[in-house]
C-alpha cells in the first residue's frame, strides 16, 4: 500500500546558529557540532536500514554538507542528487545577519515572536544592497526580480509546493526512498502540507536538527498522505530533547 | 568560437593509493592527503575564476568527495550534479585489492606493465564471489550481467563514450563550464577521445591528482574538439612534478 518513503533531515548546527544570528538565505557553513550531527544522522539511517535512493537539497551549504556527510556514513554518497532554491530556508528579510538576542531586546517579545513564527507576517524586506542580501548571487540568477527579499512561512510553502509536486512526489510515487535535506522552515512547510497542520499550530512545531524524520506515504489523488501522521523520528528520545532546546532559541 | 569549457579533475590520494593496492571499482575513501589535494583543486579553480556550472562524477566515493571538497572551497557546492558508473575507474579485475609491489614481484615487470597499461589487454576477471567484486552492490543493480569483471582502457573508453555523448557534450554545447571529477583511467579515456591520442601513446599519459585540467572546446560535427590540445593545467609546475611521481607508482 505504501508507495514511497520520505526522510526529512534538517541540517545540523551552523556557525550562525552557534552565534545565535538570523541566517535565512545567508550561506554559512556547518559548525563542528553540525558536522557531527550530520554524521549521526547518517548512522541513524544506516542503523534503521533506511537507505535513500535519491536526494533533494536546497542550494545552501549547510543542507548540502549535511546530506553529503550523512550519505557518506550510510554508504549512499553515490545516489542521484537534485538541488533547488525552493527547498531553501525561509528568507529572513532585514533580520538576516542580526543577533537574535539583540533583536529580541530591541523589538520586544511580541514583535520578535511575530517575525520568528507568524505564519503570514514576514519581517521587513532586506535592502538589495545589504551585505546579507543575495543580489547578484549566480545560483539565483534565473530568479531575476522574483528573488525573495523577505518571506513568512506561508511564502515558503507557496514557493516550495511546485518543487514538491513536480520533483519530489514523482520520486515517491516511483516507490523510492527520498531524502530531503533542508531547513527548519522549508521542512516545516513540507510537514504542514503532509499532515495538514493548521496555520496556528505549525508555528509551534519544531523539527530537530540531524535526526531523520520518516514518513510512509500512500497515494491520495494526485498527492500523497502519510500512514504515520506526524512522521516517525529515528531517534525519538533525542528528538524530544532537541525539540525542547530549539524552542528556547533566542532566550 | 569556444562553446564550452571542460575541467577534468582526478581524485586525490585514496587510502589504497597510500597503501599501494590496486583499487579499480573498490570504493575506498580519500586519505587525509587526498582531502588536502581536493581542497587545493578548489583553490586553483577559485584563483583561476574557472567556476563550474555543472558537475559530473563517477559512483565512487573518492571522486565524489574530491568534487564535494573542491566545489565547497570555490563556492560552487550548489551546482547541479550528475553521477554515472560510466565515469568509474577502470575495473582492475582479479587485481583489485592486490598489492602493486607484490604483484610486480610475482608476475614480473612485463606482465605487470601489460595489466597496468596495455590499451586492450585486461587483467584476469575477478571472481564474482571475491570480496572486492561488486556483486550485489545496489548502485550497479541496473547493470545486471553487464557488470564488468575486468576492463582494459579500451573497454573504459567504450563504456564511457555513451555518457560523454549523451550527458557531457550537451552541457558543453550549452556553453557551460563542466567539471568532470573522476579517475586516472576514465579521464585518460576522455583525453584520448578529445586529443585523438593513439593507442600506444595513451598508455604513457599520466594525469596528476587534484590539479584541474582545462579544455576549451569548439563544435566539430556532432562532437567537440579542443582549441588547446592536451589541455591546460591550472598549476603547470605542480602537474609536471605529479606526473613524474605517478609514473613511478609500484616501484
Amino acid at each position: 500500500m505504501t508507495v514511497g518513503t520520505l526522510v526529512l533531515l534538517r541540517h545540523g548546527q551552523s556557525e550562525w546558529n552557534e552565534k545565535n544570528l538570523f541566517t535565512g538565505w545567508v550561506d554559512v557553513p556547518l559548525s563542528d557540532t553540525g558536522e557531527r550531527e550530520a554524521r549521526r544522522g547518517g548512522e541513524l539511517l544506516a542503523d534503521a536500514g533506511l537507505l535513500p535512493d535519491v536526494l533533494h537539497t536546497s542550494l545552501l551549504r549547510r543542507a548540502i554538507s549535511t546530506a553529503n556527510l550523512a550519505l557518506d556514513v550510510c554508504d549512499r554518497h553515490w545516489i542521484p542528487v537534485r538541488r533547488n532554491w525552493r527547498l531553501n530556508e525561509r528568507h529572513y528579510g532585514a533580520l538576516q545577519g542580526k543577533d537574535k538576542k539583540q533583536t529580541l531586546a530591541t523589538y520586544g517579545e511580541e514583535q520578535f515572536q511575530v517575525w520568528r513564527r507568524s505564519y503570514d507576517t514576514p519581517p521587513p524586506p532586506i535592502d538589495p544592497d545589504d551585505e546579507y542580501a543575495q543580489t547578484g548571487d549566480p545560483r539565483y540568477a534565473d530568479l531575476g526580480a522574483d528573488l525573495p527579499r523577505t518571506e513568512c512561512l506561508s511564502d515558503v510553502l507557496e514557493r516550495l509546493l511546485p518543487y514538491w509536486t513536480e520533483a519530489v512526489v514523482p520520486d515517491l510515487k516511483a516507490g523510492r526512498t527520498v531524502l530531503v535535506a533542508a531547513h527548519g522552515n522549508s521542512l516545516r512547510a513540507v510537514v504542514k502540507h503532509l499532515d495538514g497542520v493548521d496555520d496556528e499550530t505549525i508555528a509551534g512545531l519544531n523539527i530537530p536538527t540531524g535526526i531523520p524524520l520518516r514518513y510512509d506515504l500512500v497515494e491520495s489523488g494526485s498527492d500523497l498522505t502519510p500512514t504515520n501522521p506526524g512522521g516517525t523520528y529515528l531517534d525519538p528520545d533525542a528528538a524530544k530533547d532537541a525539540i525542547a532546546a530549539v524552542a528556547n532559541q533566542g532566550r
